[in-house]
């Protein structure tokens, strides 16, 4: 898809292709539209974190709780966007065995009573191996600091996820 | 459904509860829960109205652009939430005749053509027979004070679906 074809888009059409760049949260790419015309996939981006940025902390926090829980309740039930489903499947989390699920869950929760959001964490550039020390590493750090790593992984979701709907042709601009 | 239980929901439950009061922007309940704990349902209502005055220009128009048409092809396509699908039915749009469908269609598109946003009314306050008019209305006003007004829907309809999960218990408060 080329930036061509982005910036032709009306915005039922922009919001249905763009509108879980940020996990179920299509009012930040139906803002984005506004700033139409975009010169590449870059730019397109730049305004999509702009957007996240000039939230104020609870609205950053209203991101993060619009996640689901890696390895949780959504992925047992089947409730996962498709995105997150296929970056949840790719990083292994969908064939934990048992003792995996639970020990997951119990951090998860740790994590959601101490911070008041779900841990985020950009799938595709882990695995479940390394998902269980990270979450229980970033357990352990001050609030503001971890808000600020949380939305990270939230924009390299973001980043990924353009990528695969821009493809080759977007990410090489003019 | 009274304050106290409201206040003592997690922001998981709070989201499933809450996320479409502002339809399609669940990121606008899973913002508000960082507000708790809340009086009453004005105090709950204050804190929703005051996140979207709060949005740049672009986030309210994004707002906007998560509304369906009325009558539109959601509602023909059976893809309207729960909550929009109740309010148009309610306003007599599901018995709309080929010809007032046909006039409600045209109208819908010069204003997103327009405005650049889909025309937004509190459909049950309104009905079948006053939408075109009221349409036909607003199609012709400033884009900015149309804003305004467009807002002013959406919390209108925040009001009647925060009216409908707390019902009289949460609209006495303390």
């Amino acid at each position: 898809m080329d930036m061509e074809k982005v910036n032709s888009m009306d915005f039922g059409e922009f919001v249905d292709v763009f509108g879980n760049v940020v996990e179920r949260c299509p009012l930040i790419a139906a803002a984005v539209w506004s700033q139409r015309p975009f010169s590449n996939s870059e730019d397109l981006e730049k305004h999509f974190f702009a957007f996240i940025d000039a939230l104020p902390r609870s609205g950053q926090e209203g991101i993060l709780r619009c996640h689901p829980d890696l390895a949780g309740r959504e992925l047992q039930q089947g409730t996962l966007t498709a995105e997150s489903r296929r970056e949840q499947r790719g990083a292994g989390l969908m064939s934990l065995d048992a003792a995996e699920r639970l020990r997951l869950a119990e951090l998860n929760a740790q994590y959601r009573a101490r911070f008041g959001f779900p841990f985020v964490l950009a799938a595709r550039l882990s695995d479940r191996a390394a998902v269980p020390g990270e979450l229980a590493r970033r357990l352990q750090r001050p609030p503001a600091e971890e808000l600020r790593t949380a939305l990270g992984e939230v924009k390299k979701i973001g980043r990924l996820r353009l990528a695969d709907l821009l493809g080759a042709a977007g990410l090489a601009g003019p």
